[in-house]
């Protein structure tokens, strides 16, 4: 077996003894519970997308390991055309879900990982990416989804690792055996944790010596012994366990995120994949950063389903024809598809690294997700503009069903005469769930913050745009140029 | 008694026998509803920062009938310093209650009826006038909280009232009688209804003779028989009911808005101050929302608290004095500013009307509205931001004071080591409820949508710019101007 | 006499004997050169207008030393109102000059050097004011132009004056002598400096002791001996002296800036209102700065001439109905609407200083020129976008007026046939003229650099938001706040 | 020879016999007169930088008819490679040349006509592309520059070619003999045309049966009998004819756009690739549109060398650490690599057409055209905010020449000690050219209309995004959706 179906996906959880927290209580069955169910099945689109014949090319890929045929999420990138691909099943299931899907991040841990441990066995003779493909084979086997954890949380944010006044402040070695390590700390922010089998753990950023300890690369089963999670509240989560059909906005999927503790966890050392080498810890970072920032091409496919949302809500609203609408939605497609020509671009123009993997280019990359941190922000602005008023001051799915007021909201929150109130009203509250909602938290926040905030792609753009080269340019034409040859 | 205090203001509220509906069942006593109460409290501020004497200049002033001091939220403004005053008078009070405290749209419709009334006096000889006058009376004499009730539910928006397939689309008279006029339909988005003592129903849109018996104005006690509200949803409505400190960001204040049904509701005469003046019901919706927009004051003060919950959130986090940081806060008091500006000039600008009122600029209002429409927005990103990310990951409050669960967040989620950890998740809850949660729906949805949609401000810039007056201007510099004299 | 005609203010500058250098020679007669000359015309404006009875109220005031009418350029503002009078004069000269009318920094540095010599003598017991007031009742009475001359070369921008590899980088003394002083430097980007009787001399920055020689306040004749004047070159200047009717644009007025040289001139002590007190420049600058930033008020006025151009050239193309230009023609009013907003709030906020002068609010002055910075780029774009491409591409009048070419054109380039082709032209080279020729360096790049650049505003904004009263707001709001006042 | 390199394309233009215009006269030699010469030596770059070995890749393709090597801008895009390297030859030669180097306009008509004559033969059996493809290999074998001329002067905007009061506003058959036909009417805005040995004619808009006689596409040598050049002014053209070398900005290119008259020209047979075949008449102008959207990629280089010139200034003016600097500095460049994704993405998305061509993504295309008309002004906005006010009010260079003058200038301009004053001024002038001046008129207004005015690319978004696809995706979400299939 190396493809699972979605029910199989859904069985494997089952099997995980996950020490899971949330609102107070200890979750025992993560995948019944109303709140985390539609994260788990939004995961499971991944499974069932990739069994559909026609999605084959880009839900899939060939195991350049194994030669057989894997979900494209566990797959290493072997092509830009396999990057571009990526893009796609981004685009892809953020438009069938809605909301986040989770899975991109393991699969952008596994590359860079593929990446930088190969760089650190050219330089010391270490053997991490021997490991490393055993352990991708064990993914790709079993069809694994991985949580890449990297942010730690941090502490005092002005001082480094080793001098945080909490040393745990950052996840750390705190013990080194014959047969592996003791690590303890945690990682922030885990999008979907819970609903993965793997977590892949990476430093948070470019260290120094002092650091070392603190320069870990390593995978183990979510469920290990120490392992435990708390899941974050997102706005309205609470609605999921409503029940009923209309205020939780979508009514099938959703994602979560989860404060990871690693309360002394042992680790072997087959799945250490670095230990020590601050020195690599910079690339690292910056390799999955560029994949990371790479796979809000999701925020596009998100993006499809708001500006859907909007264009029925005119329709439903009898104001699709208002020449002013038209080209808000216009508006929202432009910028939609601009942040579709991001994820592109910086895939068309990838590269290939020493291990063989392909990597994005790392100016576009960044390039992109700074402006994924802000067209969705006005994306969804429009999307409330045409939506109108009512999307937050409309009565609540039991004030419709109740016999005394369902009736007058059925009448007087009936807009088109052919358009039953209630579509009128599911269409709103999916707005509402996108812009406000919990699915905001993905489409908005998220795009601000995950794969790192706009100020990180800021100081990469720094870096990586060639001054130099446009001030040559410059200096060329009003004759106070040398000679230096055009690049 | 002209002012009450915040205490009689509850009191009062407690005799009123309401007719409220949420979340699938009848509210019996809304001031104590944990999701309610908030809202009242808002309104409450309105008595309660009336009775410091520092803010008196601001809070009150002397009522042109009675000569008594009274609230100004109950005032006819009489100068533009009055106009002024009220625009920081709506900045004052966002700040303090950091969201919507309701009681401007009352103001704004006894403004906007004290002319129009007067108006159509002047032309058909009526005595509207004279009973609004009485009205008001009462109302500054009791202090009273007044719903200006506007926005028609409209049914099918390309239909004018009397076309409509269900003809109380539009709120209407369905019987005229000797001592009064039965009146039947309904009212969206009525912010703070339940906290009201009385509604000033108007019309919503410019009509013509066909629609005759939709051109409305009246007023009756909230409580008035057959009076009937349903609660809208808000984003994490529910969270002000679970009980706790934190999670639902603003501790102590919130807002509300409600459908407002009238089912066959009887108005007496001395209640009525328009009845089938098609003719006035354009200028009673352009005064009417020129006021409104102005109102839109409040959403500074509601953005001078997001700025200070983001500085201290920086500060929290020990990140204040990063140059990207100082920047964007600089950029939201810029944006902030900005809209102050706009809603004092529209009120400096303001011009005496024939009945004596003084109305703000109704050019700079639109042109301030319009600027809420958008910058709100932009301050909410920015304010995002800032907060970092973990203001969506972060667990509940019942994880922070669960023993398993509350020593690891208190561990993990500390930032800088002197500010404790459950201080930096309350400003970041804070953030959440202004951005995302039921905060947000005041400071950016209605923002959007509240005195009217951006298109229709756009519909009055287009109509009151004077492109005849710059193509003179024009025309003149490129010799091709006649002698037409500056205006 | 206390007001000319332009009549008489154009005979006034025939005597002046100014030492003025342009395009490598010696200007002999600046008033009638035609590059020159249409930039003497817009001061003569400043002049014309305030003869005419209709505009009285804004174009003159009442002296408050003399109890003459003034023109309000020479006016020492008493009152709010006069602080609104002066917005609206400075939309009025940019609307009928559709350029930089270059006397309102004379007009902003009389006010400025009222209020600090007066606070300069409250401290030191010194008699500036006294001198200053006896020179502005001799500005009052000659209703001379006054050059206010701040901003100085500066040299390397990373010193300060007394560092400076060449002590001359800034404007200092270079003798102190019985009857007065000698001084030395230049004044950079001197709008209007040749159209001037006087010049009246500010520091440009907050100094500290070791710069003490540089800490200089004083008025002189614009034709003393020693100051020399090299005029600057603007974006199609030369048009101007091709003779014609079309290509310059805008046929009646233009701007100009200097670069002003003080080779050792000679201020006798009665002119002097500043040597030495160094703690007072960053006052000077600072008040200077906000009545300039507020003067900025004139680029809506000029805005005004682009929209109406813009307007004009739709309805010529025959697209002025379309939908989308109509939506870029609000645009264009919301944006120039906004900066109104900002110069008028700023006034209506402004208050009484020490020395009796009405001051604008610093804050919100500065709020509004950071919009200028802005917006002006914006409204120019929309205008380039209805103008179509033909603005750029259009044959010059010459081949116009030739008899091969002139047909072709006439034939080619006419949309509406009732529209003459030239008629057509001449409103696009407005256009041209006010977003790429010589009048977008008044209305796009001394926009951004005029009365300080961006970052200039900015940090006057961080320094004046009061941070600390938006932070207790939000703490209160959390459970986190003490009970310091509300403000 | 397929390849020419700069010298002999110099003087293959030398031998051309063209009817120039401008300024009022007859140009007898363009190559060398001053104002056009810079445009002639921008398109030579075009042959030169295909001579050198380090860019063969970029600026070369392998014919796909003779299977020689051929400069890129005569080539039939073979694959998405091809319209890949496009994308940065474009790049490279704005970055090189500073300006508009012309010669895309012609390879962009070739690739689309090489599709629609295809298809019109494959509808009418014609032989259309049979002539052309003979065309393309002379054009090819002599590595000719193409003027690919659509745009129309169109006349009364709101009415079709055949309802024009002048038939003549769309250019058109008047003659259809044995030989060939006889053509007559005026194309607009052509860039390079004096610079091109041919003109490749193309329709202007999408045209139904009426115009049958406007349905025309042909090409002709650009000195054929009949037609004529009237050059268009450029803001600051005349600078170009003072001498100097700083006032003109860019030292070395500049581009050029004609009015290019046909006065009842004669074309034979096997030069005409449509002659009355309206309805691909859409076809053609979405397919040459969607390349030219494409061929914006130029403005990234320009772009490259505004923000070359911008950290120049900065660091010349010891203000490039400021943190604000910075920050500009990474907007430009995040601005300026957007645009770099657009023009990738739609090229890595390009489809192959029937004829073998392969053609971009026409969305991508328009998207990216869209940003074009925005970024630009933004990146212009912030170099002047970078320059600083000198650029527009420096002296003119004879001023600096001048025995006098020249001393002051040097003495008080100086910034940095170590940077020589004239170094500055250079750099200011560069920046004045590109933001204002002539090449303002390639970088901004070009941006704006050049391959259609916005609200074409707007139209063509509305037309490509797959709202319904968008719509379904929504409705599944809420329970609304049928089991249409995903695409």
């Amino acid at each position: 077996m190396t493809m699972m179906t979605a029910e199989q996906y859904e069985e494997s959880l089952r099997k995980l003894k996950l020490a899971v927290y949330m609102l107070g209580r200890r979750v025992e069955n993560p995948v019944d519970d109303p709140i985390i169910r539609p994260s788990m099945k939004a995961v499971a689109m991944t499974y069932e997308l990739a069994q559909r014949p026609e999605l084959e090319e880009i839900m899939t890929a060939t195991s350049h390991i194994s030669g057989r045929k894997i979900n494209r999420f566990t797959h290493i990138h072997q092509s830009t055309g396999d990057l571009l691909k990526k893009s796609k099943m981004g685009r892809l299931l953020g438009r069938e879900t809605g909301c986040c899907f989770q899975r991109c991040v393991g699969m952008d841990a596994l590359n860079a990982v593929s990446i930088v441990s190969h760089n650190i066995d050219a330089k010391w003779g270490t053997e991490y990416n021997k490991r490393f493909l055993k352990y991708l084979e064990y993914v790709q086997e079993h069809d694994l989804t991985v949580d890449g954890a990297m942010t730690d949380t941090k502490g005092d944010r002005s001082l480094p690792p080793h001098k945080q006044p909490d040393p745990d402040a950052f996840l750390r070695v705190v013990e080194r055996r014959k047969d592996g390590i003791v690590v303890r700390g945690a990682k922030a922010h885990q999008t979907g944790a819970v609903n993965s089998h793997e977590i892949l753990v990476m430093p948070t950023l470019s260290m120094r010596e002092e650091d070392r300890e603190y320069a870990l690369c390593f995978a183990l089963p979510s469920d290990a012994e120490g392992i435990l999670y708390i899941i974050g509240r997102q706005s309205c989560d609470t609605r999921k366990s409503e029940g009923g059909m209309l205020d939780q906005g979508n009514l099938l999927f959703g994602g979560h995120e989860a404060l990871v503790v690693f309360e002394d966890v042992f680790v072997p050392w087959e799945r250490v994949f670095m230990c020590g080498e601050f020195e690599f810890t910079g690339e690292l970072v910056e390799k999955f950063a560029a994949y990371h920032r790479q796979s809000y091409a999701c925020k596009v496919g998100v993006g499809d389903v708001l500006i859907g949302a909007a264009q029925i809500a005119a329709e439903y609203n009898g104001v699709d024809k208002a020449s002013h609408v038209k080209d808000k939605i216009i508006e929202m497609n432009h910028l939609n598809e601009t942040l579709y020509c991001g994820c592109l671009a910086c895939a068309s123009e990838g590269n290939r690294e020493q291990s063989g993997t392909y990597c994005v280019d790392i100016l576009l990359a960044n390039v992109h997700k700074q402006n994924v941190t802000r067209f969705p922000y006005e994306i969804a602005r429009l999307a409330q503009d045409i939506a109108g008023g009512l999307m937050v001051t409309m009565p609540s799915e039991k004030d419709l069903r109740s016999p005394k007021t369902g009736i007058l909201i059925e009448k007087y929150l009936r807009a088109k005469s052919d358009v039953p109130t209630e579509h009128r009203l599911r269409i709103l509250r999916l707005i509402e769930n996108l812009t406000l909602g919990s699915a905001a938290v993905g489409y908005l926040t998220e795009s601000m913050h995950g794969a790192g905030s706009p100020q990180a792609q800021r100081i990469m753009i720094s870096r990586m745009a060639d001054l130099e080269e446009k001030q040559r340019a410059a200096k060329r034409l009003v004759g106070l140029g040398d000679e230096s040859p055009v690049k």
